[in-house]
C-alpha cells in the first residue's frame, strides 16, 4: 500500500472557510490541552517531511493556541550530544512527555535510518537490521502506557521544494538555512521519495498522517483537525480501555536451586583467582575504551545476597573514570510520571563505558509485582518491553550481563542477624527487609518467571549461587572477564 | 607565595609504615563515608595535576574502600557535550554532589582557563577575564551551602613525567593514552609550571593541597590523610557552624509604584505594535541562531499579573525549535538535596537559543523568604549568589532580561474573581493564591529588596506596569526587540 506515491500535493481550500476552521480548531485544541493535563495523558506529536516542507511553520502555528508551560518542542541537533555513542533511541526516550504534557518532535527517530544527517547518527549494522522493529516497539510501548501518538509526514512536490529553497536563499536572514544537502535532496527527489515511502510503510503500525503541503493553509487545517480528532478519540477511549493480561499458555518452569551444592574455595585459591580476574578486567577496561562497545551489568538478588560486596570486587581495579555504579531505588514522582523505562534510557553507558546497576528495570517484575505496586497486565507486558529494550541496546553494541544472586532462606536469616549486631552494617537492615522475607514464596514465583521470560541470547541471565560469597564473586568476575575477552 | 615552585617531588616513606597507614586511613575513610551520608554533607574532591601524574590511579585507590553507591567520579570528556555552547560552569554545576554523596572530579573547572583541552572549551574574552572570580565564587557558594571541598594538585618532575609517558607507550594496551599534546607538555615543562602556579595561586581561596607524586606511595598516603582530616574537621564544625545574616548598612529604597498611571493603548495601536515587534523578534531569532549568543528571559510578578499571556505574545512568531518555556515550581526532593542554584544551571540556553523562565531562581528571595521556607542568612546571601551566577552567564554571552510584572492590589482582586467564574481559567486560581494575597506587604518588602540588590548592569530589571495587559505585553516585546537589535 503506497502512502506517498499517487497522492496529490495540493488540495483546494475555500479561503473564508479556512480562517473560520483554523479559529474553531485552535480553540478546541486549547481546551483539549487542559483536559490532557487533567487526565494526565502524555501526547507525542511527530513531524517528518521533506526539506522546506514547513515543519517549523506548522509547529509554530500548532503551538500558538497552547499554554507554553505544558508542551515542549524537541529538536535533536547534530551538536546536541554524541548521538552515535549511545543506542539511538536513548535521546528520544529521554524526551518523551510526562503524563499530561505534549511533546512535539521536529524530526524524529524515524529519520535515523535515512542517514540524511549522517554526521549525527551512526548506526551499527545490527541496529540497521533491527531498526523498524525497534521503532514499532518503542511506539507500541508508549501507546500501551497511555500515550497518544500522532505522526505527520509533510509532503511537497519537487517543484514546490525548489521554489521554497530559492525563496529562502534570496533573503539574507534565512539564506543560511539552505545547505548543499538540501539541494541534493531536491536533485534526487525520486530516490528520496522511495526512501520515505519505505520508511513510512515500515513504521506504519502507529499510523502516519500524510499532509499534502504545497498549499500551506490546507496543511495547517489538516494538521489541526487530525490532532484534535486523535486527542478527542483517545480521551473518550481512555476510560473504556482496560488492560487485559495475556493468558499463560505454558506453565512457568520452576528454577532449580542448588545454592548449597556450591564448591567452597580455599582462601588461597580465592585470592589468586580474584587478583587474576581483576587484572584481566583492568586490561579489558582499556580495550573497551578504544572500542565502540559498552557494557551494562545488572545485579539483582535477594536482600543480603551480597550485591554490594560483589560490585566492590568487580570495580576494584577498574579505572574509576570508566564506570559508574547506579543504585536503583523506588522511582521519584517525576519518574512515575513517565513510562517506567524512561529513567533507564538516561542511564545507559556511552561507548567505552561500564554502567553497573545495583538493582534495575527488573524491579517492575519483582518488587512491583510482589507488592502489588503495579497492575497485573502492566507488569505482565514488561517482560516483552524489557526484552525489546535489551535487544535495542545489544544491537547498538552494548554487552549485557545480568546476574541473579541466589541464596537460601537460612543463609539470609544468618546474614540479617549478623548485620543487626555489626555497627558498620546495622544501617543496612531495615523493617522492610524483614517484611520482604515473609514474602519469600511470592518472590520465588516472580524470579522463576523473570528468568524464564527474559533469558535471551543477547542478554542472558547468569544465576550466581551466593551462599558462599567468595564463590559468588569469582563466578561474576569470571563470567565478565571471559565474555569480554571473547567480545573485545 | 609560591605553591609549586621550590617544593620537592619525592618524600621518603617507610615501606612498612606505608602499608599500615593506608590500611588505617582506608578504614577511617569508609567509616567517614557513612557519617557523611547520615549527616547529609556533600563532599567535592578535585584532582588536578600534570599529565601522567597518577590522577586515575589515585582516584582508584581512594574509592577502593568506599561504597560505590554513594560516590561518583566525573570526567568531562571532549565528546561529552558541546562544552563551548554553554557557560563553562554549567556542566560542573550539574555534577556537584547531592547532600550525603561524594563527587570526585578527575580534571575540573580549574583547567578550563589553561585551554589545555582547547577543543573542549572555548572561553569568550569576557569569561577569560572573570574566570578566577567565577571559580572562587562557585567554590565559596558550595562551601556556604555546607559542602566539603578538597582540592589536590598532583605534582611530578619533568624527568618522572618523561619516564611515565615512555612506560605507557611501551605497552600496547596503554599506548593510546599518550598523545602529542602530552609530549608537548613535557617539552615545555617550565611554561606549564608557570601556568599551573598562577592558576593555583588565583584559585587558592578554597585552598589547594599540593601532592608530591614522584613517589606514588607517598602521594597515596598524603591524599588519604588529607581527605580524612578535612572531612573529620568539617563534620566536627558542622554543628558548631551557625549562619549569620549580614547586617544591613543602608535602608532598602522603596520602589515607587505607578502601575495606574500607565497610558492605555488603543486596540489598533496595540495590534499594530504587537505585530511589528513579533515580526522583529522572529527575525532576531534567526540572527541569534547564527550568533554565539543566547537569551535568558526571566518572568517574575504578582499572581495573576499576566505572565502566561505575556509569554504567549512573546513566543507567537518565534521558531518553536529555538526557544523553551520553563515553568519553575517548588523544588523536588532531588533538587532540595542540592545547592538551590543547581537545577537552574541545567536549564540555561545553549548558544543560539532562548530559555524563557516562568518564575525563576528569584523564588529564593520571594516566596522562600516570605513563607519562611529558607533561613534568613541563607536567602540573604542569595542576592550575591544570584548576581554572581548572572555575571557568569553574561560573560559567556547570554543576554539576560528580567521582568517584574507589577499590578496593584485592586487589580489582582478583580482578576482573581474573574478567574473563578471563567471555566477555562478556573484551574488557575487556588487557595494558595488567596493566602499569598494576604501577605501582600511582606511581598512588597521582598520585591523592593530584590530589585535594589540584583539590578546589575549586566542583568538589569525591567519593571512592567501590568494593570493594563496590552501595555505590559508591548513593553516586554519592545524591551526585548530593541535590546537584541543592539546586541546582535
Amino acid at each position: 500500500m503506497a502512502l506517498l506515491k499517487n497522492i496529490g500535493f495540493t488540495k483546494s481550500l475555500d479561503k473564508k472557510n479556512y480562517k473560520d476552521e483554523v479559529e474553531t480548531l485552535s480553540t478546541k485544541l486549547a481546551a483539549l490541552q487542559l483536559v490532557v493535563k487533567e487526565k494526565k495523558v502524555p501526547v507525542v506529536v511527530v513531524f517528518e517531511g521533506w526539506g522546506a516542507s514547513g515543519k517549523g511553520t506548522h509547529i509554530s502555528r500548532l503551538v500558538n493556541p497552547l499554554d507554553p508551560r505544558f508542551f515542549n518542542v524537541n529538536t535533536i541537533r547534530g551538536t546536541d550530544e554524541n548521538l552515535s555513542l549511545r543506542p539511538y533511541l536513548c535521546p528520544f526516550w529521554e524526551r518523551t512527555p510526562e503524563k499530561g504534557r505534549i511533546s512535539i518532535f521536529s524530526k524524529s527517530w524515524h529519520r535515523v535510518i535515512l542517514q540524511i544527517d549522517t554526521d549525527k547518527w551512526k548506526l551499527s549494522e545490527k541496529s540497521r537490521e533491527t531498526f523498524y522493529a525497534d521503532v514499532n516497539a518503542f511506539e507500541r510501548q508508549l501507546s500501551e502506557d497511555g500515550a497518544v501518538i500522532v505522526k505527520f509526514f509533510l509532503h511537497i512536490s519537487k517543484d514546490e521544494q525548489c521554489r521554497r529553497f530559492e525563496k529562502l536563499e534570496s533573503n539574507a536572514a534565512t539564506a543560511w538555512r539552505v545547505s548543499d544537502k538540501n539541494w541534493m535532496q531536491n536533485a534526487r527527489y525520486n530516490i528520496f521519495l522511495e526512501m520515505f515511502e519505505n520508511m513510512l510503510e515500515q513504521t506504519n503500525e502507529t499510523p502516519w498522517t500524510i499532509v499534502e503541503s504545497d498549499n500551506s493553509d490546507y496543511a495547517e487545517v489538516k494538521i489541526l483537525r487530525t490532532l484534535v480528532d486523535e486527542i478527542e478519540i483517545a480521551i473518550e477511549n481512555q476510560d473504556a480501555k482496560k488492560d487485559t493480561a495475556p493468558t499463560e499458555k505454558t506453565p512457568i518452569p520452576k528454577f532449580i536451586r542448588d545454592v548449597n551444592k556450591t564448591v567452597t574455595l580455599t582462601d588461597t585459591a580465592y585470592k589468586e583467582m580474584l587478583e587474576d580476574y581483576q587484572q584481566r578486567i583492568h586490561i579489558l577496561g582499556h580495550k573497551l575504551q578504544v572500542s565502540h562497545r559498552s557494557v551494562a551489568v545488572v545485579y539483582e538478588g535477594w536482600d543480603a545476597s551480597g550485591k554490594g560486596g560483589n560490585i566492590k570486587r568487580l570495580t576494584k581495579e577498574m579505572d574509576p573514570r570508566n564506570y559508574v555504579v547506579i543504585p536503583v531505588g523506588a522511582p521519584s514522582a517525576k519518574e512515575l510520571s513517565h513510562h517506567y523505562l524512561w529513567r533507564f534510557f538516561g542511564m545507559m553507558p556511552k561507548d567505552g563505558q561500564f554502567s553497573i546497576f545495583d538493582r534495575s528495570w527488573y524491579g517492575r517484575v519483582l518488587v512491583e509485582r510482589v507488592e502489588n505496586l503495579t497492575p497485573v497486565p502492566v507488569w505482565k507486558r514488561a517482560y516483552q518491553e524489557i526484552n525489546e529494550m535489551e535487544a535495542h541496546l545489544s544491537a547498538h553494541g552494548v554487552i549485557i550481563f545480568k546476574f541473579w544472586l541466589d541464596i537460601d532462606r537460612d543463609e539470609q536469616l544468618r546474614r540479617f542477624k549478623s548485620r543487626q549486631t555489626d555497627p558498620f552494617k546495622h544501617y543496612k537492615i531495615t523493617e522492610e527487609d524483614w517484611r520482604n522475607r515473609e514474602k519469600w514464596d511470592c518472590y520465588e514465583d516472580a524470579i522463576d518467571e523473570m528468568l524464564a521470560k527474559t533469558n535471551t541470547p543477547y542478554a542472558p541471565w547468569t544465576v550466581v549461587e551466593s551462599n558462599k560469597k567468595k564463590y559468588a564473586r569469582i563466578k561474576v568476575l569470571e563470567t565478565i572477564a571471559k565474555t569480554l575477552e571473547l567480545e573485545l
